[in-house]
């Protein structure tokens, strides 16, 4: 599978934005599913099933598996989507980052371990820190630009020679790292001045929004500032409203009821 | 154990600046060991043996054993160092990065399931993104800086204001996050130049430093520019060089005699 093809093909084939986040928690899990030693497979694998024609991509979180010594959950997991679901591409949102030699290994980490057709980068480090992820050219490799929580402005914000350090990212990734044309970019929901000027500085990227949500950010705002001329570029995320919108044995057909809200939402604005 | 009063201990009562890290790449190991089920395990638990005397710390680098399913082998590991090396900190090298929520996970990761005494975090996502490791106060949170690769030019040597952007990474740290006393940076050792400003900039704050040895650092340059009145204040960290001094059954005392060599080297610039 080819990331950016899957995910074009999910967008207007599935007619879904949405972005379906992983973060399992099992202190929120329903009660029948606490005792299971398997229990975040099995909870994570409900939802994909429940949810999979109504999302563009999944995005599982590994510092919810690794904090609970789940690595092998969540590679059952991401073989479950790949055999029942292969159309939904599957972005490892693991925002690593190091020197080639290391970023080798976690290229083989996402990609071969994992079998993640995406992963989430750290552009801290520069280019050579991210060309081991770019060579895989059938692979997605996502870099952080403008993220959804308050301090990123500590550093994104500062002004670097007439732009902010976010925009200079952007600009690298568009014009240098993407070369093979597999980048993407994560633009938080809470700044949708941000992701239109990212929109503006990078063409039809595509671009992943978490913080609508538990964050606070706004489908509308985002949609506004973020979609493409075709009504698509967008994997707006959403984790913790859908994940636990039930708390009971029902818990995967509320994720439903609450994935299909947000992905008419979403496509209202499109 | 504190992590920065270990440090400093490690550092007067052992007379050694040298940090070891624990790279571990089955390619690269002597033949006797390559076909044992916990190989990566046994190469640098033998490591570990016949240098801690000589070591003010072990830095493992999580991506070696993430990408080959050995996460078992490093909690091991770093149990074998407190049981047989109680004096002798942990720092798990894993560039963590990411909103509080999930840096909570990486927190536990660390902390609880790997038991490190101190992590590598990357400071792009900005102050709350690494607040969930500074609410452990006996853990060391090393933030990267001034990164040893040629690609950390990047974004690190941007202008912000009338300083580089490494240079406000080191003063945010030193004036506002550090206010448990337990930070660190990672400045490399490509960029003796940088190691000066950051010490000016941050008055005893441990520094560890990456980039001897196969990157081409120079040991007299960095001593010079970051030692600490004391004689103290780095982590000159050294992989490849130790770990695959010898390709042989006596490849640990191999590594002995380069990490001897090495202490040695660094403290004749004491």
């Amino acid at each position: 599978m080819h990331f950016m093809t899957a995910l074009k093909g999910a967008w207007q084939q599935r007619n879904s934005l949405l972005c379906v986040g992983l973060d399992p928690d099992p202190a929120r899990f329903p009660a029948h599913l606490q005792d299971k030693p398997d229990a975040i497979f099995e909870f994570c694998k409900q939802i994909v099933d429940a949810t999979a024609d109504l999302a563009c991509c999944f995005k599982p979180q590994i510092a919810y598996f690794a904090a609970r010594r789940a690595e092998d959950q969540l590679e059952a997991l991401i073989d479950h989507i790949h055999a029942r679901h292969p159309d939904t591409p599957v972005v490892l949102d693991a925002k690593r980052g190091d020197i080639g030699s290391t970023a080798e290994q976690y290229a083989v980490e996402a990609f071969e371990r994992f079998r993640a057709d995406a992963i989430t980068v750290n552009p801290y480090m520069g280019r050579d820190s991210v060309d081991p992820y770019l060579a895989y050219p059938d692979k997605g490799v996502i870099l952080l630009c403008r993220t959804s929580n308050p301090g990123g402005s500590d550093l994104q914000f500062l002004d670097v020679g007439g732009e902010k350090l976010y925009e200079r990212v952007a600009r690298l990734v568009a014009e240098d790292w993407n070369a093979s044309g597999n980048c993407g970019l994560v633009v938080g929901a809470t700044f949708p001045a941000e992701i239109a000027r990212v929109r503006e500085l990078t063409g039809d990227m595509p671009l992943l929004v978490p913080g609508i949500g538990a964050q606070g950010g706004d489908i509308a705002a985002t949609m506004q500032a973020g979609r493409t001329a075709d009504g698509c570029g967008l994997m707006i995320n959403s984790s913790r409203a859908i994940l636990y919108a039930g708390k009971g044995e029902d818990f995967a057909a509320e994720a439903r009821r609450v994935a299909l809200e947000t992905r008419d939402a979403i496509n209202a604005q499109r």
